[in-house]
């Protein structure tokens, strides 16, 4: 037990320290995903998206002259989250570190093994309903432009909305089937854990990039509970009044694009 | 402290039981993250790969008929950690249940942050040089052939190679680089972490999907501390037992395919 009077000690230095959310200004993007997990708890928080200096704050940090410094690895994207001496990186990790802070996850005391359930159905919706939805416009290449993979595009759309799509909304809707949920109404324990924050913004930006593919699949009605879930979130007050604030930016040229041409006709 | 005692008691029952690994048969892929954890620390575990219904043992955990069970919702897909009434699936988020259990991060008290940090690095080398790689043979559609999409493929993994591959690298080269790493010779914090394991096999993999690209760029000189790494894992003994051993399944048609038309010529 000796070593735990440093550890709370050491803890007692970060709690009053303000979360720095590092992440490129002008859209929502992957710094969404922690956004949420702040406004929907009330926590204070500053974000470069806001800040005149915004892209610099960014850019200064994924440097390749960016060597990290004694305590942290430098990080190689955003979303960055400063806090204290703390600097992370990697979307589901900084979700990780915050869900215990603001209250998203059940405690280790309460609940055996809650944080890895809730950080494995976080990572689950970021692989199938972020990341491959971003690949959907670049298949073959990150740095080059849609322009120049628009055919590839099409296949790669065509597949996530016939194959890929379905496969994860039918996993999260037995998620939400299943006893682990307590009820169907939250992903995970019978309470809102970050995870389903994560799946609402997904759902969000997939229903933006995919709106023809999205309304004919919830018009089949065999994942109720999934868009109940988004619709649940979105009306949760601290949310809503997010989304129609000045901070919630517009999708456009980020992770969810919208070309009609990728879409279902 | 009135409820650290049914958390310690609840440990209790789950430190004695075995872990069981559940992965596809026939192939390093994502389990391997997993297996070297084990071998490094000489951890007791069960291998599904090593099983004779091995293959049922993965497919009836990932049927789209399974919810789950009270505690723990349906993994997606494997790796999938059953430890007691632990049931988790993604390998991050397995390596982040077992890093402390196993000793392979800091724990919290020694260096507060320290797990997000590894996890953050573990999350990196896993989305640049193991998804990514798997993308060059599938760029897009998971679900037909390589054969069916070998031009695309051949556009990936040349952009992979020119583009990726060195941006990846030189990350890596930057973390043994900084301070943060306590000298250059691991990932984090001057010690061996699960973190350094994942870039090992990931190294590993990479090479044997373009062998030609990466002793190009091995020559080049300019990742010297990443591909010391490689071999420095790569000689620890057990690891190196556990290399020569049986246990150690080949590449093939998993994550990492060599297709020699994506190799540099």
């Amino acid at each position: 037990m000796a070593s735990s009077q440093p550890s709370s000690e050491r803890q007692k230095n970060t709690i009053d320290e303000v979360f720095e959310l590092i992440y490129w200004p002008g859209i929502p993007g992957r710094g969404e995903h922690i956004r949420l997990a702040f406004e929907e708890t009330s926590t204070q928080y500053t974000d470069s998206a806001q800040a005149k200096d915004g892209m610099s704050l960014v850019t200064s940090q994924i440097s390749t002259k960016n060597l990290g410094d004694t305590l942290n690895p430098p990080p190689l994207a955003p979303p960055i989250l400063k806090h204290g001496s703390v600097l992370i990186s990697q979307t589901s990790n900084i979700l990780l570190y915050l869900g215990p802070k603001l209250g998203l996850v059940p405690t280790e005391e309460e609940d055996q093994g809650g944080i890895y359930r809730v950080n494995e159905l976080a990572l689950t919706a970021l692989d199938g309903l972020s990341n491959e939805p971003h690949d959907c416009h670049h298949p073959v290449a990150t740095g080059l432009y849609y322009e120049d993979q628009r055919s590839e595009a099409k296949t790669k759309a065509g597949d996530y909305i016939k194959n890929r799509l379905p496969k994860f909304l039918d996993y999260f809707e037995r998620v939400l089937s299943g006893e682990a949920s307590k009820g169907g109404e939250w992903l995970y324990g019978g309470r809102l854990t970050y995870a389903d924050l994560v799946l609402f913004q997904c759902l969000d930006g997939v229903t933006y990039a995919f709106p023809k593919a999205m309304a004919r699949i919830e018009k089949q009605g065999k994942y109720g509970k999934v868009f109940a879930l988004h619709g649940r979130i979105k009306s949760r007050p601290k949310i809503k009044a997010y989304l129609a604030s000045e901070r919630r930016q517009e999708y456009g040229m980020g992770i969810y694009r919208h070309y009609p041409e990728l879409d279902e006709s």
